[in-house]
């Protein structure tokens, strides 16, 4: 028998968390986020299960040899001054559901893996679901070793300190057919609907699109207001009206951060730059819906005489999950099946051809990616169940 | 006889030069800061001026002894990704014009001091016109040590490293009864008017507010746009709102410097912080103006369910130049007599009882605070031959 739900979750509960916001800051590589990974692999070893390594960062604890097999699993990293919910508790529950799988006496046909991907947030390479991505092999090692994070360090050379060779790829999901992922809802249906499981029918498409708002750098007091060529306000503008535009067709779009320079508070700044995270509920509607963005924030350029061009830095298109899936996980237990705004690594796996569910926990005010994100125990209890009936009748 | 204007300028050129953007960045007590303050010693030694350095980072290049003092001088920091003439035109200026007085063969009757006040721009610890104020008892030293840079670091921490003390004062404004700044323009009367040198009959008042806007953090997918309460979106409001309210009155109104939490592109924000520089033509219109602001900031906060609140870090009422020695001055060349919306060290020492005057030299654009500021050789020249004049004037 593993440490209990309650025991893992404690012992994850201080690891990266910031005392003054009570948020977690679990960026892939950073020392928060190794002892998470160290903290996988101590599981893993208590449970007996064998542990395998990718050259990129990814893990799985695997329960059984079959060739065959399942996955379940999640991530252990989190977004900046993020909730201790999103990722962790996919993995704690997937633990706790094999001991209660061990509990029940069940012996697995196939393999049962549970898996940690790396960097499925995004927060410090820029590019969400990294770790899947690459495992699946829709992103290069080539593409991925030149990305930079905020201070400028490489992921080839985060890579190369961390002791991985990505060049050795990933054989993880070698006969891996089928994934389930489970995760805190992101969102307030079960709340409103009184359930506390769910299953997803669909990932809606989303992107992330970098604006660069270029303006000419001038004294904030001495400068007529119009002799100037101010790029925070072409982007004020365009931040607005992509609020207004998501509104309108009841999808998302967001600016959440921005780094503007030089940055001073008595001078007109020469940049912004500002990425739009935008989701819609087709792939037609999102590029419509950013275009429209777009338009706006163009429009407004012209008249202020700064200059705004759009760089698409990810775009994921809409992910179907496996509906036969779905239907027969869902239908014994009665639970809803609902579509999500939120990408996933489910999304990448299903994408590339495994057939995929997800498990929504219960999110009483559906705040997520913020210190305040939370699920009740007793629903986390439930998804541990839930989750342990669904890899029962995946794996017998 | 000195290093003439050309190889002084050559001389500072180098310092603290970001290469790719052409700007400065030379803050207090930074070490692009500290070498042009071992420049600017090493021109009064090369000279033979006696060196005077006070507490805080200020000094001062005495030629004469006399009692009576006549100042001159600027500064040597910048803003950031500033530009190479605000601040350090004043200084070579200075230097150039003792040399030509020399050729001259003027003998003054009052000591000539050349002054280099530190952290002018308040690029650093936020205050402008740090070292000035400090200069003449404006500002508290035990307010002044507890300021903390970006990074944390505190003024009092800084001065000690320097190895200065600042509980031993400053003396270098004894016996000063009138001071003289030359300065670039920072806008374009002189272009318009097609004139070299403009003599300052006022400085508006001016201030630097910020601006504290708080919302719910949330996950940027998942979150409907109805149910978020996003302080950028606030922000955003405020920011066109200042423009459109100092473009009606014919102010300054600019949100140059931004701060945003957590700042990931997939999280709505928790907090923008936001600073304003806003400048009016009179003490009254400046506070309506910040005043309409808040207003506006307040009613889109509402609706938003965001708070937003506003705290004043510095505020520098308008400050009247000496008239009868503006006229005194401008008369015998024609110069004209002009307002100026950019703060100075000049202020803080008119402000507190010293006769003082400003000259400014032509800037072919107006830009300033950005690596594009200029100033013509020529009219740099022009520049040092009526900064000779008006000191010949004064110290006679």
């Amino acid at each position: 028998m593993g440490t209990s739900f309650e025991e893992m979750w404690a012992d994850l509960g201080g690891v990266g968390r910031l005392t003054s916001t009570g948020g977690y800051f679990r960026q892939p590589f950073t020392d928060a986020e190794r002892e998470c990974a160290a903290w996988f692999r101590a599981e893993a070893s208590t449970r007996g299960l064998r542990l395998e390594q990718d050259g990129y960062g990814n893990a799985v604890a695997w329960w059984g040899t079959a060739h065959e097999a399942v996955l379940t699993g999640s991530h252990l990293d989190s977004v900046l001054d993020g909730g201790a919910f999103d990722g962790p508790l996919g993995i704690v529950s997937a633990f706790a559901a094999v001991d209660l799988l061990r509990e029940r006496g069940f012996e697995p046909t196939r393999r049962i893996g549970i898996a940690s991907f790396v960097e499925e947030e995004g927060s410090r390479f820029g590019i969400a679901c990294l770790g899947s991505s690459l495992a699946v092999g829709d992103l290069s090692v080539v593409r991925a070793k030149s990305l930079k994070d905020r201070s400028g360090v490489s992921l080839g050379d985060v890579w190369g300190n961390a002791g991985l060779d990505p060049t050795s790829g990933s054989s993880l999901l070698d006969g891996v057919d089928c994934f389930v992922e489970l995760h805190v809802e992101q969102g307030r249906y079960l709340v409103e609907r009184d359930e506390s499981i769910a299953v997803a029918s669909q990932i809606w498409p989303h992107g992330r699109y970098r604006f660069d708002f270029e303006g000419e750098a001038n004294h904030a007091g001495a400068t007529r207001m119009e002799d100037r060529h101010d790029p925070m306000l072409t982007y004020a503008v365009t931040a607005l009206a992509a609020s207004q535009q998501a509104r309108l067709t009841h999808e998302r779009a967001t600016f959440g951060r921005l780094a503007v320079e030089p940055n001073g508070t008595n001078a007109i700044p020469s940049r912004v730059t500002a990425w739009l995270d935008a989701r819609g509920a087709s792939d037609t509607s999102l590029s419509d819906l950013v275009e429209s963005i777009v338009v706006r924030a163009q429009e407004r350029a012209d008249a202020d005489g700064t200059t705004v061009s759009m760089t698409p830095e990810s775009v994921s298109r809409a992910v179907a999950f496996s509906g036969d899936l779905a239907a027969r996980l869902a239908a014994p237990h009665g639970w809803p099946i609902i579509p999500t705004q939120a990408g996933h690594d489910a999304g990448i796996l299903a994408t590339a051809g495994i057939a995929t569910a997800m498990l929504f926990v219960r999110n009483p005010t559906g705040v997520s990616h913020s210190p305040a994100e939370h699920a009740d125990m007793n629903d986390c209890h439930a998804g541990v169940v839930a989750l342990a009936d669904t890899l029962q009748e995946l794996a017998r």
